[in-house]
């Protein structure tokens, strides 16, 4: 185990013999700079005496590791804490006073829970949105996956909150800037249409501009937001964020369920990133899938995020491909819509390109985020095709190695400190309760 | 490992500790008739010098071994083989050539690799139609889970194909009453009102009524069965099946899909058991999800299946939770439809009892089907609410130890023989598709 611990979370030259890569059989060669050095047949033979450690895949799947495009990463400590309820009621009497009650230490904790989930499910970046951010930084930073991290900003229509909430905004881009950790980048956070001013956004934008950093946002999410938006601004959500600035190629929209066809084109054009988060539309039934067929076409960039814990439950994106191939289908009445290969792009190429992390490919030069996936499992039993195992069949406990930025996270299932993580967030969690019911 | 290899598949006397159970810590002690003899806090002292085997749980919690109640589990050879494709299609230039070369072998090693992926996640007992189904037995004979087996009687309207139907469906009757193995009943196996006249229909009624086993039926799984139904008989599914006998107290109709409140009222009348399988339905687009509270209301029993890998692609009762719980909320537009609790009752009690293995519960007197679920792990972390995280956080692979009529089938995810299982099912695919392409 002390010996173990030793191959974990460091820079090392790293020889992954025994997997099938890009559908075919070979091996990995990552380097001590944490990029993907060579693949192919004989690589094996060629850097065998270099590797500071060699991992035998056992012929599993190596893929990219996968991104997250939309979560709130410290909600995991609200898991089943209140589901199967109207939206308003679940967030009035559950959710938000709960969250009243959380403090840095439990934005630490469930963000370490977060990583640690995804790490065990083969996620290697996401995109978070939260409170207290400098904490989840910490978090992330300990854990070794990579992250775009934002403060969600809400002034609720107020000057006064909107100046808080600029300065909340321009302190956690500095904080991160000034932890010089690649893996970790700050966005900006507007929290929707309907919990920032037009001034907010105008903000956010500029602001985002002027530090080349991304946008992250929720964007028709319920049929309530586009009615409400367009019987007080005279247009749809998307054109009211357009005006604001806030659709650029830097951008990430959340939901996006309730679209119509002109502001997918108006997306396209502008080069968003649309995040589908099919669970979480579908547990808290928003009654339209988002129209994946129309943005594809339209020219926007489309991945997969799946939400907080506290709307999902679990961040599995494997799970979450599925989920979004299964509602695609089903909502738009047809079987063809978002095939397999598709769904895999979108939490791999598409997410790591919007989020700057990489190409999400597995190729030489490419950062070695790198997961393996077990082909001695049933999900993968027959492997007449490779990808729709990956998603439709194997949920992300398939994943046995999990390789982020040239480091070893997770190998053969084990990650150093999971059980004090369990045991931390836990506390935390039931800390947390109680101060919420003593009050 | 050879020591190991003694303590499964066998009846012994078996102390579970440190687990919940019924919502409390406690033991649960096994006697070596397969039945659940104690549970409670103090079963330890009691019953520890009489055990053969002692599990230690670790804070797992303890459940009644779900109950998949629709599936055909040789498919399992054909996962992945082909998706997203028009239904029409996918049966016609995929599905069918490749079943027409199947053979008894692979029948064997595609319910053996079935039977292996139910015990990883979690379930004990199934009801599946296919053909060769007395190979389908023997799989299931030799992997100590429970199943009712149904052969998929298909007439095509055509009298002398009637008759053989009739004979292969008394056969299978006959074979599986031979083998006098009470974990494995027979059932007929009616296809569905479009590939069964009602002649065919009528003699599978009589057939289950004079054995007293029984039904197995596809129905209503597409809007076009409805409106040909309503075509050529003048009237809805529901009442034509009704009209030759086949809705009993021992009906299992799968997918229902396009039920109307007409026929969900019937349905509960008769006592019948509607089959969702969500994920199928999403997955092949059947444009409408079975209409849940309808039936309940009306009092029939619905409980869960997953339908075969061909359309799923996997056989894990606790990802086809979750999908049911997301895909009537989304489907009916309210987040209150489904909850938890509901959803593990479908998967658990409600098909236990159709299926007539026990109680579907942990109870003293009870079958001794238990299954353990890791607490040390991220998806029963933290653990404000067991059910709502089996149903929404975890998929099977958080099944650590299954049990089934008192014998260990895994333990520590450990099974003997599963490296023989997934390399014979890999072979006999490889084979089928190698025999259709040459053929």
């Amino acid at each position: 185990m002390d010996d173990m611990d030793n191959i974990f979370n460091k820079r090392q030259s790293i020889l992954i013999v025994n997997v099938i890569v890009n559908g075919k059989a070979g091996d990995i060669f990552v380097n001590d700079s944490g990029a993907i050095a060579a693949i192919g047949d004989g690589v094996r033979g060629q850097h065998k005496g270099e590797a500071d450690l060699v991992i035998d895949g056992d012929g599993a799947i190596a893929l990219p590791g996968l991104a997250n495009t939309h979560t709130h990463a410290a909600m995991s400590l609200l898991r089943g804490y209140a589901d199967d309820m109207i939206l308003q009621d679940w967030l009035s009497q559950k959710i938000w006073p709960l969250e009243a009650h959380l403090t840095g230490n439990d934005v630490y904790w469930g963000t370490k829970l977060a990583c640690l989930e995804m790490i065990k499910s083969g996620t290697t970046a996401f995109n978070d949105m939260y409170f207290m951010m400098d904490e989840a930084a910490r978090a992330v930073d300990e854990s070794g996956i990579r992250a775009v991290l934002s403060y969600g900003f809400i002034d609720l229509f107020n000057v006064e909150k909107r100046e808080n909430e600029c300065k909340a905004t321009e302190k956690l881009a500095s904080q991160i800037r000034s932890m010089n950790n690649p893996r970790i980048k700050a966005a900006v956070g507007p929290h929707a249409i309907y919990t920032v001013s037009p001034d907010g956004l105008k903000w956010c934008a500029e602001f985002a501009k002027e530090q080349k950093i991304a946008i992250h946002i929720h964007l028709s999410e319920t049929e309530k937001e586009v009615t409400d938006c367009v019987s007080q601004h005279g247009k749809r959500p998307a054109a009211l964020l357009d005006d604001c600035g806030i659709l650029t190629p830097k951008t990430i929209a959340a939901h996006c369920c309730w679209l119509d066809d002109a502001e997918c084109t108006l997306l396209g054009k502008r080069g968003v990133t649309a995040s589908h988060n099919p669970a979480s539309n579908m547990k808290l039934a928003t009654n339209r899938a988002m129209p994946i067929r129309q943005l594809m076409a339209a020219g926007a960039n489309v991945c997969l995020g799946t939400d907080g814990c506290a709307s999902n439950n679990n961040l599995d994106m494997f799970e979450e491909m599925k989920t979004a191939a299964l509602l695609q289908k089903f909502f738009w009445n047809d079987p063809t819509v978002l095939p397999a290969p598709a769904a895999l792009a979108m939490a791999t190429t598409n997410g790591a390109k919007v989020l700057g992390f990489g190409t999400g490919t597995l190729a030489v030069g490419a950062p070695a985020d790198i997961v393996l996936v077990s082909a001695r499992t049933a999900c993968n039993t027959p492997l007449h095709n490779a990808t729709s195992n990956l998603v439709y069949s194997c949920s992300g406990a398939a994943v046995e190695t999990t390789i982020c930025d040239g480091r070893v996270l997770m190998l053969n299932r084990e990650i150093p400190d999971e059980d004090t993580i369990l045991a931390g967030a836990a506390k935390a969690a039931h800390e947390l309760v109680s101060r919420s019911q003593s009050s």
